[in-house]
C-alpha cells in the first residue's frame, strides 16, 4: 500500500462526491446452488456493474479473517495491521461513549456463575437491557474508583455493557476474562507485559468488588471483561484524504468505526429505507458518504441465506435513487464475507464494485462473488479501495514528476 | 516487491536478451465503443499475445497517477517510492546535463508578470526555442554565481530551461515559485526544512537579479522555478541486475532517466522506424533494450483517439523484425495510462504483455486493457515487471536451498 504521507501529500480538496455502500458480511460461497448475491434478482446492481468495474478485495490478506475493525479500517483506506482497535474501544465508541487519551476500555459481559464459580453461561442468559441498566447503576455507585482509577460504566443491550478505566499510566496489556466457554472458571486479567501490572491489578480488584454487589443476583452474578484497548492515534479521513465524510449506519459499532476516523455521524432510523432518505436529505453537505448495511451479515450469522438475498434485494431498490442524485464516484462492496455455511465472518475476498465516469469498464456484466473475479479490477487488497475511488473522483494529484 | 539485496545477490550475467518496449501512456478507458488499444489493427500484437502471457501493472499502487519519473522507474524495476526523482533532475537529465552529486537542480518556465507583478502567462507565450536561448545566455552572462554558488542555466524548449546551482550544502528542501495558475504572484522559493534557509535565499537572489535582466522584456520577463532536486543515489542496473543494458529514445527526459539507472543511450533518430532500427544496429552490444515510444502519451494528452491508435498500429508492424533479432524475453507495455478522456496522466493500470520461450501461455489472444484483465498475471506492481523479465531470461538463480 502507498505510504500514508503520500497520499497525504496527492489528495486535494473538491466538491466531487463519493458513495461508499457497504453491505456487511455481503460475501458468501455456494452451497450447491448459487450465492445469496449471486440467486438475488438485482437488475440495478447488475447494470452498475456492466457500466462499471468488478474486483474482489481482501480486508487484511488473503486467508485472514478480520473482525469488524480491521475490515471497515481497511475499506476506509488504513493500514489494519497497523490501526489495530481493540474490542473495548469499538463497544465504548459504538454508544458514543467520548474516550480520553489513554481512557483503557473494555467489552463487559454480565454471566452467571455456579456456586464452584464454573462459568454456566456467558451471557447471563441473555438478561434484559433494562435489568442491565439497573446493575450497571449499582456497580457505578458501589464501585465509583479504585486506587485513584475512576470507573466509567455504560450498558450496550442485553448482557452488555462497557467498562472503562481512566486514570494515570493504564496500560493496554491485560489478558481477557472471559473463557469462551462455559463449565470453566473465568480467567483472571494477567498483565500481559510487565509495564502492566498495576493495570490488571486495578481490574482484578474491580472484578472482585463487581462480584460481591452482584453476589445476590440469579443470573447476573458475575463479570466477564475483555478487548482491553486504547484509542488508537489514527489520522482523520479529513487530515488523510482531505474528505468531508458522513456516515449513515442503523447500529452503534459501525457508527463508532466511522467516529474513529472522524465521519459525522449522521443521525437515521432502523431501516434501510431510512438510511437511503438520510443520505438524500444530507446529499449537498458532505462529499463522502459511508452507508453501513447492517443485516446481510446478520443473517449470514444466522445460516439464513433467503434473509440475506432479500435485504441484498432490497438495497438493489435503491440503487436507482442513489444514482439519481449524482455521484460521481459509487462503490458497492462488503467488509468481509459471512457465508451462511459457516455462520460466521471468513476469509473469502469480498466482491467489489467501481462506478464513476472515468472507470476503466470491463467485460463483465453482473455483480458476484465469481463475476467480479473476473472483473477489470483483479484482485487487490481492501486497503486500496479508497485510493481509488479517491482517484476516479479526481481528488488524488500526480505523484512524481 | 522483493528486496534490493535479494534480487542482487540472484542475479547473474548471460548472453540472453531482453527488450522492453515501452508505449508511453498506452492504456485508455472505453468512451462507449473501444480503447485506442483495442480499436487498433495489432495483428502482430496479438499473435505476441497469444505466444506470451498479459497481465495489468500499477505503476507506483492502485489508483496513483505517476508521474514520468516513478512509472519509468517502477518498470526498470526500482522501487517507485524509495527512489523519487524531482522535476529538475529529470529535466537536467534530460537535456544531457551531467549533474555532481548535490548540484540542486531545478525547472525553469519564462513566464509573463504584468505590473502589479501577476503572473498573466506562466509560459510567456511560449516563445520560440532561438528566443529562449538569447535570454538563457543573457542570464548566464549576467549572473554566474551567487554567494559562492555557480549558476548554471541551459535552454530546454520554448520557454523551458534548466537552473542548476552548484555549491556547498545545498539542500533541495525549497518550494517551487510557480502559483500553477494566472492572476496571482510567483511564490516565495522558501525553506521547506530549516537546513535549506541558505539555499532559499540564494535562489531568491538569483530570481532577483533574473528579474531585472528580463526587466525589458515584453513576453519573458520574468521565470519561474520548481522542482528543486539533486540527483538520487540509485544503484545501476548494471550493479543490482547485472544487465548490460541501453535505451532508445527520441525524447530527452527518457532518455535522461534511461541515464540514471545507468543505461547507455543509443544515438538515434525522430521517428519509430529510426528507433526500431537503431535496435537492430546495436542489437549484439547489449543484452537489455529499452525502447522508448513517445507519441502514444502525447496524443493522449490531446486526446487524439484515431493517432494514439495509428502509433500503436505503427509500433505494431515494426514485431515481426523485433523478433526476428530473436530476442530471449519481450515485454510490452506502458509506464502509465493516458486516457484520451482525460488528456492526463491517469491512476489506470498498464497492459502488460510479456513474451518468451519459457512463459506460461495463458488463455487470452490479443492485447487489450480488458484482455490484460484476464491474463494469466493478473494484476501487480509495474516494479514485478523487471524480476519477470529476467527469470524468463534466465538471468535469476534460485532464492534459499
Amino acid at each position: 500500500m502507498i505510504p500514508e504521507e503520500v497520499i497525504k501529500s496527492l489528495a486535494v480538496e473538491s466538491d466531487s462526491r463519493i458513495i461508499l455502500i457497504l453491505m456487511d458480511g455481503l460475501g458468501d460461497i455456494r452451497q450447491g446452488g448459487k450465492t445469496p448475491l449471486e440467486a438475488a434478482r438485482t437488475p440495478n446492481l447488475d447494470f452498475l456493474a456492466a457500466e462499471g468495474t468488478l474486483g474482489l478485495t481482501d480486508p487484511v490478506s488473503p486467508g485472514i479473517t478480520p473482525g469488524s475493525g480491521p475490515a471497515h479500517v481497511s475499506l476506509f483506506g488504513y493500514d489494519p495491521i497497523k490501526y489495530q482497535i481493540g474490542r473495548g474501544v469499538l463497544e465504548a465508541t459504538g454508544i458514543d461513549m467520548k474516550l480520553e487519551k489513554n481512557d483503557l476500555a473494555s467489552r463487559g459481559n454480565f454471566a452467571t456463575r455456579d456456586e464452584d464459580g464454573l462459568i454456566t453461561d456467558r451471557r447471563a442468559g441473555r438478561i434484559s437491557t433494562e435489568e442491565n441498566r439497573r446493575l450497571v447503576d449499582a456497580l457505578q455507585k458501589n464501585i465509583p474508583e479504585i486506587e485513584d482509577v475512576k470507573i466509567i460504566l455504560r450498558s450496550v443491550k442485553e448482557h452488555r455493557f462497557v467498562a472503562v478505566f481512566r486514570g494515570e499510566n493504564l496500560q493496554r496489556g491485560v489478558a481477557g476474562t472471559d473463557p469462551q466457554a462455559t463449565g470453566v472458571r473465568s480467567l483472571a486479567p494477567s498483565a500481559i507485559v510487565p509495564e502492566a501490572e498495576r493495570t490488571a491489578r486495578v481490574v482484578m480488584e474491580f472484578i472482585r468488588r463487581a462480584d460481591e454487589v452482584l453476589a445476590g443476583e440469579k443470573r447476573a452474578n458475575t463479570i466477564l471483561l475483555r478487548g482491553f484497548s486504547q484509542l488508537p492515534e489514527i489520522p482523520s479521513m479529513q487530515a488523510l484524504f482531505k474528505l468531508n465524510p458522513a456516515a449513515i449506519a442503523t447500529y452503534p459499532m459501525y457508527r463508532g468505526l466511522a467516529r474513529l476516523v472522524g465521519m459525522k455521524i449522521l443521525q437515521t432510523g432502523e431501516t434501510i429505507a431510512d438510511e437511503f432518505e438520510t443520505l438524500q436529505k444530507n446529499w449537498s453537505r458532505f462529499n463522502f458518504f459511508f452507508v453501513h448495511i447492517k443485516k446481510t451479515d446478520s443473517y449470514g450469522e444466522d445460516g439464513n441465506f433467503t434473509a440475506k438475498l432479500k435485504v441484498i434485494e432490497e438495497v438493489d431498490e435503491f440503487i436507482p435513487r442513489v444514482r439519481e442524485l449524482g455521484p460521481d464516484v459509487l462503490a458497492i462492496t462488503g467488509d468481509h464475507s459471512t457465508p451462511c455455511l459457516l455462520k460466521s465472518h471468513s476469509w473469502h475476498p469480498n466482491p467489489f464494485l467501481l462506478w464513476s465516469k472515468y472507470i476503466r469498464v470491463d467485460e463483465v456484466k453482473s455483480f458476484s462473488e465469481a463475476s467480479c473475479a473476473w472483473g477489470g479490477l483483479g484482485r487487490l487488497p481492501a486497503v486500496e479501495a479508497m485510493p481509488l475511488m479517491l482517484a476516479n473522483a479526481l481528488k488524488l494529484e500526480k505523484f512524481g514528476a
